[in-house]
This record gives C-alpha cells, sequence and structure tokens, in this order.
C-alpha cells in the first residue's frame, strides 16, 4: 500500500472558468505558487481558449508567465485548437492538454464537434507540437456516460483512446464529466485500459455530483489507476445540476489517500492552507469536507465536567 | 454482483434527535409510514430514552404504536437502559439497539459510562428481553476511532465485539460516529470481523464527516459487510465539528449500490420522494447529493440551438 500516487490540481482552470467573478491576475497567480509547494504533482494553470468564449481565463498568458515554476511539479493548460496550443508553446509549458468528448451529443453541445472532429482537429495540434518536448494529454469527457445520450458503451471509450494513442497522445485523462460514474463501472472500465495500454499515461477525473466522488477514486485505485484529478475545495460546479458538487476535492482525496498509508507526496497541511483561503477568492463556501470537520487526526477536548 | 444488500435507515432517531427544533409526532409518523412502504430492510424508529435526555424524541411510546408496522420490515429502536428496554418491548419492538463506545473517554462524555460499565448494563437489559423474540443489537461508537483519543486499537474493537457476542447480543454495528475511518481501514477491520464470527450479524455504520462516506461503505461492501445503516436526506450532523456532514445518506447510498448493479431491494424513486419533502420538515436544507443533482440516469434535453 506504498504505491506513489500523483494528484493534479485543476481548480485554477476547471474551477475558476465557470465562477460568477473574474478572479483578479495577481491572486490566480499567488494561489498557482502556493499550490506548487504543496508537493501536487502537476497543476492545471489555465486555458488558452478564447478571452471572449472564457472571460474568466482571459488572463492565460500572463498567469502561465507569472507563476513560479518549480522543478518537479508538472504545468499543464487546456488547448482547444491550434491557435490556442502556438500560444501554449511560446509560455514553454510542460504539458498541454487536449478536450473532447465519447459521446456526440456532448461533443456537440460542448465543443461544436463530434468525437471523430475532435481527432481531426487533434492531429493538427500535435502536428504544432512536433520537435517540442511538451506532453500531450488528452481529457476524454463523458466517458462514464452522457448527460444526453446516457450510456457510453465502453467499446466506444476504448475505441477513442486507441485513436487517441495512435495519433500521438501520451497521456489520456478518463473524465465523469458529470457525475454519472459508479465505482463498478470505473473499476471495470479502469482496469480494462491498464490492461490493453500498459505503457500509456491513464488519469481519472470523476465529479462528486452524485456523493460518490471519493468512492469512485477508490475504485479506481483499486483498478491501479496512479493518477487523480481533484480541484482544490471541490471548486468547479456541475453546469447541468444547479446546487450540486462538481470535481472531487483535492484536499479531500489526498486526506483519504494519507489516511489510507498512500504516498501522494502532498503536504496535507500546506494544501489546506491553500484551500482556507478560497472562499475568500471566490466570494462563497466550497465544497471541501475537510476543510469544515478538519482532518481525522483532529483531538477534541474532553468535555469540561470530565476534567474536574 | 447480485448479492442482497440490507439498508436500515436512521433519520428518524439518529437525525431527529439532534434537530434543532422538534419534529411534530404525526410527521415522524407519516415520514416512517412511508419509509416502510420503500423496500428498506429497517428503520429506528426512535429512542426509548429519557425525555429530559433527548426531548425531540420525548414521544417514543405514541410514535412507536402510531406507525403502520409493514411485514418484512424491522422496526428497531435505540435502548440505553433496564427501563427503556421495558418501554420498548411493551411496544412490541422487533429489535432494541444497545450503544456502547469502544473507547474509554468517548464512553464516558457521551454515555457517562466506561465499555465495561456499558457491558454490564447490556447484561442487565438482555436478562429482561428473555422469552420475548426481540432481537438484540449492539452500536459500537467510534469503532474506526475516537475523537478525544485518535486511534482506537482493532484488537479493542474485536475483544469487545467477543464480549458483545459473549453476553447474548445478535447482532453488532461497527460505527465510524464521528468519521474518522479510511476505507483500508475499513476493509481491514470488517474482514477480520467477518472472517473471526460468521454467524454474527454486522452492520457498517459510516458518517460522511470528511467526505469518505460512501467510500467507506464500499470498503465495507469489498470486505463482506451486507447491511448498512444510513440515514435520509445525510441528516444527522456531526456535533464536533459545525457545517461538517452526518450520517451517509441512504438514498445517495441506495443509488450507488444500485448503479453498481447491487440488489438493495429499495424503491429509490420513492426514498428520493421521502427525501425531497425533509427540508420543510425539518426547516433547512440536507446534505443529500441525489436529492439535489437527480440520478445518474437523468437525461438533459440538447441546448435549443442544437434542435434547429
Amino acid at each position: 500500500m506504498n504505491k506513489r500516487l500523483y494528484i493534479q490540481d485543476v481548480a485554477t482552470r476547471d474551477g475558476f472558468q465557470i465562477e460568477p467573478a473574474f478572479v483578479p491576475t495577481e491572486d490566480k497567480i499567488a494561489l498557482i505558487d502556493r499550490l506548487s509547494e504543496t508537493g501536487l504533482a502537476k497543476i492545471e494553470v489555465t486555458s488558452f481558449t478564447s478571452p471572449k468564449a472564457i472571460p474568466n481565463l482571459r488572463d492565460a498568458e500572463e498567469v502561465m508567465r507569472g507563476i513560479r515554476r518549480v522543478p518537479g511539479v508538472e504545468y499543464t493548460v487546456l488547448v482547444p485548437n491550434v491557435k490556442g496550443c502556438e500560444r501554449a508553446l511560446a509560455c514553454e509549458v510542460d504539458e498541454i492538454n487536449l478536450v473532447m468528448s465519447a459521446s456526440d451529443t456532448h461533443g456537440l453541445a460542448n465543443l461544436r464537434m463530434t468525437p471523430e472532429q475532435s481527432l481531426e482537429q487533434f492531429k493538427a495540434i500535435i502536428e504544432v507540437t512536433r520537435g517540442s518536448p511538451v506532453f500531450v494529454n488528452a481529457s476524454l469527457s463523458t466517458a462514464f456516460g452522457c448527460p444526453f445520450e446516457g450510456e457510453v458503451p465502453p467499446a466506444r471509450v476504448m475505441a477513442l483512446v486507441q485513436q487517441l494513442l495512435d495519433i500521438g497522445v501520451q497521456g489520456v485523462t478518463l473524465c465523469d464529466t458529470t457525475g454519472m460514474a459508479d465505482p463498478a463501472q470505473v473499476e471495470r472500465l479502469c482496469r480494462d485500459a491498464l490492461r490493453r495500454w500498459p505503457e500509456a499515461v491513464f488519469t481519472a477525473h470523476f465529479h462528486n455530483t452524485r456523493g460518490m466522488g471519493l468512492a469512485n477514486a477508490l475504485a479506481a485505485l483499486n483498478a491501479g489507476i496512479d493518477r487523480f484529478d481533484a480541484s482544490l475545495g471541490g471548486l468547479g460546479g456541475c453546469p447541468y445540476a444547479p446546487g450540486a458538487s462538481g470535481n472531487i476535492c483535492t484536499e479531500d482525496l489526498v486526506h483519504m489517500f494519507q489516511r489510507m498509508g498512500l504516498d501522494t507526496g502532498v503536504d496535507l497541511d500546506r494544501l489546506l492552507q491553500c484551500a482556507a483561503d478560497l472562499p475568500l477568492l471566490v466570494g462563497h463556501d466550497v465544497p471541501g469536507a475537510v476543510l469544515k470537520a478538519g482532518t481525522s487526526d483532529r483531538r477534541y477536548p474532553k468535555p469540561a465536567w470530565m476534567e474536574g
């Protein structure tokens, strides 16, 4: 039980992009700099998308160039197209993260592209990365279910993973985009993927929309997954279910793994200090549980009458 | 994966007892009557404790005598002492649930009894049940950790289980009273208990205080546990951590197991209808996630522009 796990925080991209208010550039940089000192394996810094599409991340270059990059931490950015890739490469990111859907309807609704169209675009993006040391990751949305279509056949997901690897993608993130996955499904799909492509770098990305986020992470762990996306404070939300939680919470995930005796490389106290300042930064409460309850090793004083 | 699971709701006891407001007797009865029609295996109706100690449950007899008992559903009540047992037996309950702590400090703080003193009292209570068909369950609080003392050695927990079975207790609930358990610990302890006492009836009782509730339930399931306590809407709270969640949420647990293809015997739609009325009944929002997000098979309409 001492396998090293890799924890990747997506709050400053996946979280901040849907916040009602723009988080000031200097606050983003300060938060990422603090996260860089926690032992996280990877930080999804921002998205090199159109400022019109996602105004909250219109400061992508400023943030990427403003942060203090800590050796050993990978800095990744979401890249939606060739132009975004060129901008990302100009900032010398460690990794670009491409996003596509496993289901046609979600792809069209969210990206205005079918999976096949996404794959074509990925080829053009990967062409642009030739000669650069950048790592190419692809996040496969709705890999565990589509909010429009329902079940996404595992064979479909596996075929898309194969196509991604064929065109030169190095890492694949299996995303439960709207929190539809259950632990049995997660264990089956992850086990199958790891068995078929033992050399590929797989990440699991879960949402806590229906309370199963950490149970799904546990199932993925049991299947052999060692890389996990999560979001500080549980920031992120679910656009389809107002009031429901979004991404699993980084500090809750790290806390669980740490209590299980697993090595995440993360300093939980430092991470919790980052999370503690998040409500002030975004102007609202965040879903994280450990932030409210304290870690499991928290001790309470005996009732006063017992001390007498 | 089609083993039958038994889901036991504790909201009307564990939840209502700490609510700021008294839930009217007729509302309690109406809720229990609705829960009885959902396929739940067991309902912890109330507590036969002193009305002064827990004023919210001062109507224990009225509630227990007022409900419509559905064949196949077990009705259990918490019983703190001989007098409570006599009151419970007079109401012809199916089960009495005795409560003790696995740790001295929590026992003294919560029940004013060490585990050894609790065991002595249990003997007297069990004496009173002789000749009655009532099932005797004991809930072992802090079995996965004590908020005052920290770790509770597994050997200590196992020794107490042995003592409980020796004095005639038929079922034992391993309780993570303040949400300190982690999945690795849960799997070890539950596996060990089931291996040592294959004939005993074990229940797992988890809190979601640190977000691990359903992950711990999954770990207990993997260990072979088939009986789970949970609370409608996640009602319950944690007296030690204001703002933190309490009991795992019944409908979230049933939803997870159902999505995994497991048989809980519960009609999730009916259960969700009960949960949906809970906020009105208690006057505040409840932590349940599926109630907010809908079940995983919920489908969303395509964006309007895609229909054109």
